[in-house]
């Protein structure tokens, strides 16, 4: 079967396919600011109709108490294997906005690069699955597989209802494999097939002292300040070292063989690239590990946001009245985050000080997850981004959290591929998020590849979902 | 001389007292805030009409590059000595506005507390004294001695242009002795003269780490975070004990005499009162002090506000790029806020990790103060409460900061009484803010009898500038 007609369509139409990621990047679709519910729907709504006019089938937005999620099909393939794509088009807050160098919601295109927030994160990588669809339909009215897509509108803020729908359509979303496209590669040529990511477990600690803030000149010296107390409980949080110092908190590490460290060492970043992608001149953390490891097989907890007192210009003389901190761990296997979120209450009560009071709120919770490499997807997807790529792509373990990964295999029975087209010098998260254009392009290519080559994966081994015993034992488990 | 008539004034007329101190605290007379600079300047225009109204001479509002403060003068006592009276008509933000059970600006009297912001800080105890200043003027037609009166605008902000004022009027506004009422008494029945009080040193510091927010999952554990790392410096401006960590700070602390550590320890107040005003269950800080010696005789440092990364609800994968903590040390003799500012830095220069930049700001400063218990000036202040109240004022020290007791004595070279009018719990600088009436009517009555005691004051002592040796040498020196 020759792929020459959807590959020169993508060749052809990627002047309209920038212009189309553009109105798509255009929706300010902020999924966590509740008074941007109104432009998220539209983005939903702009998202199907998109998805109506390429071709696909049964195309609707669904609604959930928060932000829709849109689903679209193609089942013209009996017998084939079905894949399940999955993105995101929700994204995250854009602050701080005055570190933007064009508005975030207005696309702008400088050299080789697409700039605006949900450029990468994930408007332009799904949106590359959207374009190989498009591609094959527009050319030869048919696709090599059966098609199931699943772009959520919650993603940013833990992927609130998906589970539910999951659960709720078992059957209607029955699949051999999902593909997500929402990590990223090491360079433009050098593509990455994720196997492993980090669970997650974010929190809120709050501390209280007095009940109203008190002037400093009166009182300062004699009462705990909470907003003191918390800096105390954060540096208690990590010994000297930059290990957790959380007692416990490593027990249920699973040591990485040697064999996947050496392959990791070479095939994954340097430190010296891992710097450069920060833009920092030195690493921290843990002694024994390179920096790659550090992020990717070893946990990791970070203080992403603290508050308290006055924040204004000048100065004011409060001993303020509380004080909070957002905290997320990143775990690996075998870390539970219920085992974990129990374990940093348990050092809580032993390091808060009695002259404060405290109160923590679990903010969400993802398993760590490993993928089979020796699965026959994932084994497609190297084949396809050999092609679409021109490179051999490497498998490495990822810092991030991507907990549908989990939910697929929990809820579906499936496993995921983690194709991904970002850089690492993306900027997903941050101000100046951009989309790299030619990896786009080859994203668009590579799932072309990829749809090829799944569906000509031997035939036995989809009559049941994919799922090796090996896979099996590498995911972990639910409790 | 009798003061029958002025009393009997005072008496009669506190209804009135009342509806006009609730007029003069509905001016939102906000200093810190730009917004509010046209109800900073009508509120200084009723202030000056009020002052030329009751009778004194030479009223005007004089313009400063951010607030008007207001002059009113009556020199019609030669060979008596001449008394400045200061007060600020500005006031502090009122946020969080949501805590105040009756609006800030729309003055309520409920049983004997009047509730305002301004109420006690300072509006409240400075019209105390314009009330003493009518009584005379309306009964008499004359006061006991001469009285300049100046009425800031700038004095919540750090009374930016009043130093230049006093520079620039030097001859126009010698006098013997300054007033201040913006001070704290124990109880109704505990005047207070305050002789001392705590310096401060204000400061702002940046940590920064990456050159923007990183994706906390694809590098936590890797980056060291500026905001980890703001809390780890933060915790080591103190050491366990609760002392601040900083080498040499406590070098230039003056030792107290044991007998005045008696004294304060006899007349002050006790540490379960402290912990009742804070509404705190447990005290903090250097053992071996009082609660009151930790706040008043004792130096501490504050952190009034700190903020780093994500603050909008839920959560945020990021580890932050910078974040900023706002510092305040209060200071006693002989520590000099230049010195200590240095030593700051060279401490910081000395934990802050290298994986991490970092800048100081230095906010404000102002040098510790005493005034001297002997001055004849303070005996007439002590006899005045004695009638005024009731009951034999106690001397204290105070851990507040009032800049302008040192400017008077380095630029006029004169003494200031600290004749305080509110209570501890009067909620100053705090939401629901109050000043209870019969401090405002004891207070006028105080006042009184204060001009008075000074015109009985020995004339010899007024021919040049009240000054003592010995309040010479108890006076913080410039450097």
């Amino acid at each position: 079967m020759s792929l020459s007609a959807p590959l020169r369509h993508a060749q052809l139409n990627r002047g309209r396919f920038v212009t189309e990621l553009k109105d798509f990047v255009r929706f300010p679709s902020v999924s966590a600011q509740p008074q941007q519910a109104g432009e998220v729907k539209q983005c939903a709504g702009w998202l199907a109709n998109h998805l109506h006019q390429i071709g696909l089938e049964t195309v609707k937005a669904v609604p959930t108490p928060r932000h829709p999620l849109v689903y679209a099909e193609w089942q013209g393939a009996p017998g084939r294997p079905t894949l399940l794509i999955y993105g995101h088009y929700d994204v995250q807050p854009v602050d701080p906005l005055r570190e933007w160098h064009t508005p975030p919601f207005e696309p702008a295109v400088r050299g080789n690069d697409f700039f605006g927030r949900g450029a990468s994160d994930d408007k332009g990588q799904l949106f590359a699955h959207v374009k190989c669809l498009e591609a094959y339909l527009q050319t030869r009215r048919s696709l090599p597989v059966n098609v199931k897509c699943v772009f959520e509108g919650e993603e940013e803020i833990g992927s609130l209802h998906l589970p539910a729908f999951l659960m709720g359509n078992r059957q209607a979303l029955a699949a051999d494999v999902a593909v997500v496209s929402d990590t990223r590669i090491l360079a433009p040529d050098r593509p990455v097939i994720t196997y492993g990511l980090r669970g997650g477990l974010a929190l809120q600690l709050e501390v209280r002292g007095p009940k109203h803030d008190l002037h400093s000149g009166g009182f300062g010296g004699a009462v705990h300040n909470p907003l003191q107390a918390l800096c105390e409980i954060v540096c208690r949080l990590h010994d000297a070292q930059g290990h957790v110092a959380i007692p416990g908190f490593y027990e249920k590490v699973r040591p990485v063989p040697g064999c996947e460290r050496a392959y990791l060492a070479h095939v994954g970043p340097m430190d010296r690239e891992i710097l450069r992608d920060a833009e920092e001149r030195r690493g921290w953390g843990e002694q024994g590990y390179s920096l790659f490891e550090r992020t990717a097989l070893r946990p990791a907890l970070t203080i992403n946001g603290l508050a308290g007192g006055y924040q204004g210009p000048g100065g004011k003389s409060i001993i303020p009245a509380r004080a909070t901190a957002k905290l997320s761990f990143r775990l690996v296997p075998d870390q539970e985050p219920r085992m974990i979120d129990r374990l940093f209450r348990q050092h809580l009560a032993r390091i808060v000080p009695p002259t404060v009071q405290y109160r923590v709120h679990t903010v969400s919770m993802a398993r760590p997850a490993l993928i089979d490499r020796r699965h026959p997807a994932m084994r497609a997807a190297a084949a396809a981004y050999r092609r679409g790529f021109g490179a051999e792509p490497v498998f490495l373990r990822s810092g991030g959290t991507i907990p549908i990964v989990n939910t697929f295999q929990e809820v579906l029975g499936i496993p995921t591929v983690l194709m991904g087209f970002a850089l690492p010098d993306d900027r997903m998260h941050a101000p100046n998020e951009k989309f790299h254009l030619p990896n786009f392009y080859n994203g668009i290519a590579t799932c072309i590849h990829f749809l090829a080559a799944l569906a000509a994966s031997p035939p036995g081994r989809h009559a049941t979902p994919f799922r090796s015993a090996a896979m099996a034992n590498e995911f972990v488990r639910s409790p």
